[in-house]
């Protein structure tokens, strides 16, 4: 099937449904010597999504996204059934940035009967959003485990908001020897700062105005170690002081962690990951920076 | 590095060690439309390997095969340390047959620093070996998804001495959607009917002739079968009576089981998987048959 922009003017977008016809795909593809470049997404897109996919282009020939709302990755009670969706405004948007194809799978697609096998890293997930959404990794790794076999992509891109699952994902790839490259993309923010998100449309006007600490307070905690704080623990505090200071957000987690092992940190010697999660009326917001010892 | 057989005069097979190489050497084949057979091992290759990697030759262009003794396979107090390994007789052995190249990694190889993902089939795991070793076919699909994103088959072939390992990894494909076709190899046996095995060399004469109860009661129920029996119990109590009446036989398990599912079968209306497993002297020792009610 192919889809053709607003007015039918756009460059024409595959739209694929089925796992063994996208695979077909990606195979002739990588025959042609052609290199595919992938971009995940649950739909929803924001211009977070958008900016990921013009990235793509510059990784590779052929830029593929898939949407899909992953039901292994919600934990009972969170908010799969009502995320967010909106498919036809998502592959106008993509193909307005030039997307090649789409891979549009059903749940039924995806998790054949008798479903049973899992993908888990052990040791990054255990804390951050791990410790407060369990089982959420383990979708995800496995979720991303299949769509790479699905796509075969040489390249996959992936945003920094969500660093917990860059850096799990980057760990699977590595401990499983699937042979793509992962790449991670800055935090795309809106003109008031803050970070993108397809959950940022549960904010009112007053939850929106206490959102926007999350990101004031990773400047102030970057301006602290740059006056030479290095304790971890302080600027933890003041960060959540700061975010705990607006009304209705509830801090579910502050944490200082090491780049790569997300173990927790006490002393800034070296970058660090400063980390959050917050909810905010209905939203559960991530937001994070590298924290940047001076030298 | 190129191999070539005892005189110089077979044809010649490539080593490969590295998972980077073998994945680059992968991509060329399939650039070039090759069709690529994978047939896994642990080593100390005997006729029934040989047996899967000539029916490679029937499935594609290029047979490769592994040779790799898994330590995440293995348990505690498992022969990990002291399986047998002879690399330069099973090379010899893999060209004589034809192979086009063989993937030897090392341990450090294929598990990096810091490795922590794993593969888990949740639920055909849970019977048969999976429940006598546990964390075994962790390990398994572990492994068997490691080599898939390395050597990039077509097609993979599994012995079926090993069923619920055939069983195992064929629903991980499946359920990963891995673009690879599993097949299974029949059981190939010595000329007294026990099943091919590295653990053989581990039995002593007297022990030997009480391995050969496994086949004979494979026999036994096969027999049964075919007199109208269709009580699973009886003909688990039958084989594990004949069985267990040589001496320095212990028997782990003897099952009747649905041939996917791997769940309990009470009565035979349909061909069902009789699997056992036995230790004699140092061998733990498989073996099994598909029970066909005649129709």
């Amino acid at each position: 099937m192919a889809f053709s922009g607003v007015n039918g003017k756009g460059p024409i977008m595959r739209i694929i449904e089925k796992a063994g016809e996208m695979q077909q795909q990606a195979d002739s593809w990588r025959r042609e010597g052609k290199r595919i470049v992938f971009v995940p997404t649950m739909g929803y897109l924001h211009a977070g999504h958008l900016a990921l996919m013009e990235a793509a282009h510059r990784h590779g020939n052929l830029v593929v996204i898939s949407i899909f709302v992953n039901p292994t990755q919600f934990g009972p009670g969170e908010d799969y059934q009502s995320y967010p969706r909106d498919l036809e405004r998502d592959l106008k948007m993509a193909e307005g940035v030039g997307v090649d194809a789409a891979f549009l799978p059903s749940v039924e697609e995806m998790y054949p009967a008798g479903f049973q096998t899992f993908v888990e890293a052990t040791e990054v997930t255990r804390t951050l959003c791990g410790r407060s959404r369990p089982g959420h990794f383990r979708g995800v790794t496995t979720v991303v485990m299949m769509l790479l076999q699905i796509v075969k992509p040489h390249t996959m891109i992936l945003g920094e908001k969500d660093f917990q699952q860059l850096i799990t994902v980057r760990r699977m790839v590595q401990d499983l020897h699937v042979d793509v490259a992962v790449i991670g993309h800055p935090i795309i923010r809106e003109a008031d700062g803050l970070a993108m998100s397809s959950r940022n449309m549960y904010l009112d006007d007053g939850q929106r105005q206490g959102a926007l600490r999350l990101n004031q307070s990773l400047k102030l905690a970057q301006a602290m170690v740059d006056s030479g704080e290095r304790r971890a623990e302080s600027i933890v505090e003041k960060v959540s002081g700061h975010i705990g200071g607006a009304p209705e957000t509830q801090i579910d987690y502050v944490q200082v962690c090491h780049l790569e092992t997300l173990r927790d940190v006490t002393t800034i010697d070296e970058p660090a990951l400063l980390a959050m999660a917050v909810q905010v009326g209905r939203a559960r917001l991530l937001d994070n920076c590298v924290l940047q010892p001076p030298t």
